[in-house]
């Protein structure tokens, strides 16, 4: 067990343009004299017409569209587009949208130029889990702030028939540009930007709630973050709050979530999304509302592994100070609770209609992904990740 | 004045390569079939082995080296590099040493390949102010934590006959990498790990301590850091504890308190720099340690127009709670003035023997370098800054 900051690499070129009526500068940040092809989701880049700003800004370009990139981006869907790109030879994807396009849009770049079957870029039983060596260069016009896509070079990418969700990540898959602008996130519902705070939310818990090695500014950075969302958390749920700034701290607190600034050179468990990924895929809940019924019940199984960690978040997160140490981690642990809640995400599988028929199949998914040894010690058995499901019902 | 986070970018591609026994992946990182120039300052890099090593890990290449690149790096020094990499060809620049030998190394990149004379890189009455559009590609060996140029793409050049130092800074000046090995900072004596102490802390206050505009992530960012400086700083300038996270704490500070994570859509103030550069100019007082003198009277003189983000640094860098607003800002001064005290650096004039005569030769070094409107509100004028310089005697 690592006992120092390990060492690490850091490397991030993905450029940021942030702020108001940024979008009009993407003639200048998508090159001239390339074929693009935009990619999009469902209809609310058309209806709120963030797709026509985008060709606007886009003047004397062949342009292609590629749209109906859905939540949890298939990779059926997705070869579609990869088909796309190489008959129609484009040389600049833009992805316009939250995680799931951009995801996608990762996938698509990289797969239009793979040496192979792009199914290998997978592994875990899917595909042979080849790296990535190169990719079609693309930026982002973020409009959901959650997965912290929009500057990292990871995706996840969902196998329907397969019912499995798969990453991949390069140094070749950062966005060359993306563009966030605050102001695009006004139009979202309720219940997605719930979904973008939990998401941004847990993704820090992943790098920070571990055991600790004493990297002083990793923990600060993760707990300055953490406190954000605490405290913006119920506000930004608020549909119809369109105050600027309150905003604009939600769509960068959830970029910097997942940008690498905090996971450098410090453990990472990520078991939280493994088992959350799979209650996605059989039973098609949100992303951000598995892991709210995920981690709550995975900090009071590990609440030993994780002990230190834990009482640091409850002093340092909740200042949670005049308490014995087993208190204040049920105090952390129950006001973690709480906050999904007041967000709107149930933390059980009761309050979906779901009982002790889902703890085997979930179990059995992670064994067919082979996540038999997970968390920042690889010690999360399957019997552990069983007794976690088990203790969320 | 600002009232919301205002628009920005973010970009930073400088890859980090931090940890244990980094160097020997120069021969990965340094491209092969290019004739190197190796850059570094005085002899502690010879006498410790770092050159040596260095050397070994680029094996099959044609290297050279440049030395002699003095603290506050001049203007003439630097030309005597530039010619040299003119008249040799050199095409990839390697700076071994602290900030002085990267900004120094950032000025012959740029300077190398400049259409035109380089002094022109430089504005403030010394040259044209012409951008840098092209620059030799450069990576870096850090051997001193303080100025975070390993990761930025600004530049500080000292001109000795015009007793100024002057500052440059484009898009093509970032390091393609920099090494970053705590273990290096363990030859470091007392004053020069000091000084990196206070260096950061003070770029990190000149892009905190200006007027509140809302930005939670960088707010949270720079009080994390201020307090992680403040925790480890007594222990790091014990030059014989050799405490690998103590010192690799520190370097990671130093390295994100000016690689610009702090600073997007928040104002900065940068006056006690611009203060300070004058003293080293005039009286030849290190850097750091003029920083020590400005900042406190700053902070003092300042506290009306710097009172809101005062307080909250009162209460979130050093926990005051328990007192009245101005108690608290009075309080958060003093504490900052002893902390800088505990380093070694004195913060008066007097005790480096120096009066009330330095105060009109400093002003009139102001107004030459042309900083007569300085701070986050371009409202630092001339007699402003004098009753700064006055107020630190």
């Amino acid at each position: 067990m690592q006992t120092e900051i390990s060492n690490f690499n850091f490397y991030n070129p993905t450029e940021i343009v942030f702020g108001k009526n940024r979008i009009p500068e993407l003639d200048r940040l998508v090159p001239k004299n390339k074929k693009v092809l935009i990619l999009y989701g469902g209809g609310s880049v058309v209806r709120f017409g963030t797709l026509d700003k985008v060709k606007e800004a886009l003047p004397n370009r062949t342009i292609g569209e590629f749209g109906g990139i859905e939540a949890n981006p298939t990779y059926e869907t997705l070869m579609k587009a990869v088909e796309l790109v190489k008959a129609e030879n484009y040389e600049f994807l833009l992805a316009v949208g939250g995680g799931s396009v951009i995801d996608g849009t990762k996938f698509i770049a990289a797969g239009a130029i793979f040496d192979g079957d792009p199914i290998d870029i997978f592994g875990a039983g899917i595909g042979k889990g080849l790296p990535v060596t190169k990719s079609l260069p693309f930026g982002t016009v973020l409009t959901l702030p959650a997965t912290g896509s929009e500057m990292n070079n990871g995706a996840v990418v969902t196998f329907v028939e397969k019912k499995a969700k798969l990453s991949f990540g390069s140094p070749f898959s950062f966005p060359k540009f993306s563009i966030l602008e605050p102001e695009l996130t006004y139009t979202l519902p309720t219940r997605q930007l719930a979904n973008g705070v939990i998401d941004s939310f847990v993704h820090i818990m992943e790098q920070y709630l571990t055991y600790p090695v004493g990297g002083m500014v990793q923990d600060r950075f993760s707990e300055g973050l953490l406190q954000t969302l605490i405290e913006i958390g119920p506000k930004v749920i608020d549909e119809k709050n369109h105050d600027y700034n309150l905003r604009a701290n939600f769509m960068w607190t959830a970029t910097n979530a997942l940008n690498r600034i905090l996971a450098p050179g410090v453990p990472q468990d990520w078991a939280s999304h493994s088992l959350g990924h799979e209650i996605t895929a059989l039973y098609h809940i949100d992303h951000a509302r598995t892991l709210a019924i995920v981690l709550p019940s995975l900090m009071e199984i590990r609440q030993h592994e994780k002990r230190e960690k834990l009482i640091q978040y409850a002093e340092r997160v909740w200042h949670i100070t005049d308490a014995t140490e087993d208190e204040k981690i049920q105090l952390a642990i129950s006001k973690t609770r709480a906050f999904f809640e007041q967000l709107g995400a149930p933390t059980h599988f009761k309050e979906y209609d779901l009982g002790e028929e889902v703890v085997e199949p979930l179990v059995a998914q992670l064994e067919k992904h082979q996540l038999t040894a997970i968390s920042e010690r690889r010690d999360q058995t399957l019997e552990i990740s069983r007794r976690i499901y088990l203790n969320a019902l």
